[in-house]
């Protein structure tokens, strides 16, 4: 086998066979296969695709070539929640302790956030002493015992992944949906859950700006799972404007603790209880739509979903006393509110990159792997798309710690577009994939 | 500037400027964009293709990368002559003298034959003692002396094409049209002839297998020539059979001396007079079309092309007799001929790549940079397409060293199909595009 005849052969859309891909996926971790050849062959997949049968393939290529978790000391049935990543979205902290409450093994491996989409991580260190840090058994030992965790990712998950986005994002081959879905896909079903379920964001602050291309990548995850034996199910959710009203590290963990005490923003807690009947339909602790309804209404109005995170915050070592008291959090120094200055108006759009960009300005984000992410600062959004705005009213709150804050402010008041007619609030759910 | 853009404009289907473009090839040639980016660029040329103006700075920068070849010495108008190479293409031996002949000056720098389509230097080492290596001051003076040259490649000419040939070779990115034509320009414009008159072969035999893609190139290399203000002309040719019936070495130089003396095959003849009279006129020798027959058919009759050769011959050290006595030649050990066994018939396809692939295995050619040519061995044609066969006659005779005989035999055999209806004889002259 020769690999240019590979990448003749994906150039031309024709399909490769399983033993064709572990040839290359093979080839390329034990430093047989040139970088230039890989580049050439991931550029012949941007432009002709993948079938599924490849797609399958080429995931667990990348999958063999690390460690699997194997989370069978875990009893009971097992879920992992996956987003794509948005603006304010802070789904995990809510979703996970709310599904547990219901019965299910939540076992979450998370990845630290790069650019304007924070990362779960990031946001679980602002509180007090909390570590994301587990040995194997810790952590399936912490899960039987209260249901839930949130680590950082510890085995060596689908190195054959890492080294090619590392290629892939020097060579203009990211934005293909079967590599997409090959990558987050692998990782996935190597961290061992049962069952997957996924958060794929639509529109211009996600990674997907248009619904035809996310619905192909959902698609294509659903399948994949499935084909390898985990139920999958995946929802396609907006990201036009930020998810929730906060955007930062400490304000996220506010808003879901305020949504776990029924207080969250409507948008925001409406998507959490979707996740997290999908989660009690896919692991069969609901019967139906109906029952997992109930029992998620149950988890939320009872306080057990409250009373879970507190939980995995004690068992992971931070300080629970956050919960009631927001102070202990890393905090900012400032806190600056933006008004509007106009006539009585509607907002029409809240674009979420320009409030991503606009947190990543304060220190929220982090630019490069090694930048360090100030966690007290943040936006918190005062209204949304729909809502009515009067000469005076504060739109967004800024918490910062001096950086940028000039920027910052123009940046917010850019995402703010108004409109004298009325506007419709934004559907979240934009799409179930099963 | 960031190589990764310029990816990803190009594979977005956006033009790049001229200094993006000078950015890659530079950056390439400097070690500064590393293999894998530009193989990505490469894959993505393939699939978007390149507007005119992409082609031409693309063309000159390659071109820049390495010396030029200043012909300002050669008094009169010069003019250089490609083929993009086909089985039994001796078409150079022939056109060269006769336009010398009429004038103009001929300064051809060729290169080796690789793989089933031999190399015009190739050819003319089977004439003992010929030199194709000359510096480029005995070049000036024997074309102002004589005409004619055809040396090997000298000068440093274009290094980019070079390095990128080598890297599109094992990427899956040489069949590209505009790849190939800048690749193809950037080697003539260096060569710097005023004219430059190409013959693009289409058909199975060649690498452009069909008239769409054949054309698509020659548009492409006329409009960068003419752009870089060089005179050019395109003709695109068929390669589904042989051209002529020598395939080989020496005995394509034969054929050659023997068309030279008005004795040729006849669709060989016809081409090589085709392109004396393009030369002619794309130089200004020729007044118009019918000028140029008559110009091209007085050198031809009155043996002055055929004089022309025999200087050329003189001055780089060969040996003339071989013009009147073939035997001096480079000569194979034994001769076969291959007989037609059946009822009368004529013969319907004679696949050009096939007779190619029998003259390698006669040893004719060579599959790498390496390998050694045997000039004696190959295979002269005795019935071409449209021809009538009788059970008993010979088909072709294989000129050998005892390599191969028996798979040559075969390949040679399979070649040749046949039909009981009467077959049109192939025109080799497909489209001029000027």
């Amino acid at each position: 086998m020769r690999m240019v005849d590979l990448i003749i052969k994906k150039r031309d859309g024709y399909e490769l066979t399983e033993e064709e891909i572990k040839y290359i996926i093979h080839g390329y971790i034990n430093n047989e296969i040139p970088d230039y050849q890989i580049s050439a062959f991931l550029m012949s997949v941007f432009f002709k695709g993948m079938t599924e049968r490849e797609q399958l393939s080429f995931t667990m290529e990348m999958l063999n070539s690390g460690e699997r978790v194997d989370l069978s000391k875990i009893n009971g049935v097992t879920c992992d929640k996956h987003s794509t990543g948005g603006v304010g979205d802070k789904t995990s902290l809510v979703v996970i302790p709310l599904a547990s409450a219901c019965g299910v093994k939540m076992a979450k491996m998370s990845g630290r956030g790069l650019g304007h989409t924070g990362g779960t991580l990031d946001k679980l260190e602002s509180i007090p002493g909390f570590k994301i840090e587990m040995d194997p058994d810790e952590f399936f030992n912490q899960i039987n015992d209260i249901g839930l965790a949130i680590i950082g990712q510890t085995a060596n998950i689908a190195p054959a992944d890492k080294l090619l986005y590392s290629l892939r994002d020097v060579t203009g081959t990211i934005e293909s949906i079967p590599l997409i879905a090959s990558s987050i896909m692998s990782k996935k079903i190597a961290s061992g859950a049962d069952t997957i379920v996924l958060d794929v964001k639509v529109g211009e602050g996600a990674f997907m700006k248009n619904l035809e291309s996310a619905e192909k990548l959902a698609k294509a995850m659903v399948k994949i799972g499935n084909l390898a034996g985990r139920k999958t199910v995946a929802t396609l959710t907006d990201m036009n404007e930020p998810l929730g009203c906060a955007v930062g590290n400490s304000v996220e963990i506010i808003e879901a603790i305020e949504t776990l005490k029924g207080r969250g923003p409507k948008d925001f807690s409406f998507l959490c209880m979707s996740f997290v009947k999908e989660i009690l339909m896919i692991t069969g602790m609901a019967k139906d739509e109906n029952d997992a309804e109930i029992q998620a209404n149950d988890a939320l109005n009872s306080g057990r979903g409250l009373e879970q995170l507190r939980k995995m915050i004690e068992h992971q070592h931070g300080d629970p006393r956050v919960i009631d008291n927001y102070e202990l959090l890393n905090t900012s120094k400032d806190v600056v509110d933006i008004k509007y200055n106009g006539l009585k108006s509607y907002i029409k759009n809240l674009h979420a990159l320009k409030i991503g960009e606009a947190a990543m300005l304060l220190g929220a984000g982090r630019e490069t792997k090694e930048d360090k992410v100030d966690l007290g600062v943040g936006i918190v959004l005062r209204k949304k798309v729909g809502d009515i705005v009067n000469n005076g009213d504060v739109i967004a709150t800024l918490y910062t710690n001096h950086k940028n804050i000039d920027r910052a402010i123009q940046m917010v008041n850019d995402a703010f577009e108004y409109s004298i007619n009325e506007v419709p609030e934004i559907n979240k759910i934009l799409e179930i994939v099963r």
